[in-house]
């Protein structure tokens, strides 16, 4: 398991050994639970125990932006920042012929259709800056383009950073996409 | 001095001690000469030994755009990006009433007179994301604005970041600084 150790592992496996029977069953049955019942929305792709998950029922939240990230992580995570009011399509991943993902893999053509038949305004693509994430951004931007704005989050100085620490890529980067002050 | 506690200073100092004196009088000279002869560009105010530095008189350069940075080591970093073609003005420090520092005491009223009487057409403020840096961002801009096109660079996510790593603040400063795709 990712994070866990031969050390950690032993710690929690030694740990389980010393629990009550009963309190092992409830805990592998939990595990199955969640196995089982835990599916992806069937609109955008999230992790969600109902066909359609918690966001893109709720009817409060902005139908025509959609945010496009590459897993549920980067969806949580855009959640934390409580900015965000708008929908969310998670693609399952990044293009990445190295690694023998194709666009084909990824949950792009279903995109490109709720885009075109949702009524959608604006797409904002917050795909990680790397060369995945730019190949991914340009691919799918290409698609969406006919049917609605495309965006791209900002890549830049991270706050509390200073100048004199950031790599020269970031550092360019920060620099061509300069914004107008108004 | 920074970054050097007290067992780097005793071993630097005891190192020192061991070399011939002739060494350490052309040391001592040597800083000596620097401190006598390193003074300020009088219109950029970067590190110079001649009262005009090698970028402001370099004829290469596009002079009517102008890149803000709080000091001397930011326009360094933004140089060995090799991306950057205009001049700089170096403010010596940021806006911070906690600190005491107000914007008299910084080279602001002569950027000012620069902008207005150099024909500048864009001043990019490349300042860093913290309350100073906005503060000073603002305060500039302003000022600026009479005269010439304002820009600020991208605040966002680093180059090879990713999303679920980043903090709150940058990951909504990202969506809020999203650009368009073209």
């Amino acid at each position: 398991m990712p994070g866990i150790g031969p050390r950690t592992a032993q710690r929690l496996a030694l740990h389980l050994l010393r629990q009550p029977e009963e309190k092992i069953r409830s805990f592998a049955d939990a595990l199955l639970a969640a196995r089982s019942q835990v599916g992806q929305c069937q609109k955008c792709f999230h992790l969600s125990a109902d066909p359609i998950c918690e966001i893109c029922k709720n009817t409060e939240r902005e139908k025509d932006l959609l945010c496009v990230i590459a897993d549920s992580r980067d969806l949580l995570a855009l959640e934390r920042t409580r900015e965000y009011k708008g929908l969310y399509h998670v693609l399952g991943g990044l293009i990445s012929p190295l690694d023998g993902v194709g666009p084909e893999m990824l949950m792009i053509s279903s995109l490109v259709k709720r885009v075109d038949q949702e009524g959608v305004r604006e797409v904002i693509l917050a795909l990680p800056p790397s060369v995945e994430g730019d190949t991914t951004s340009l691919y799918v931007s290409r698609l969406i383009k006919p049917f609605a704005k495309v965006s791209r989050i900002a890549y830049g100085l991270p706050m509390g950073s200073e100048l004199e620490y950031a790599d020269e890529v970031t550092l360019a980067r920060a620099l061509e996409g300069r914004t107008t002050m108004d």
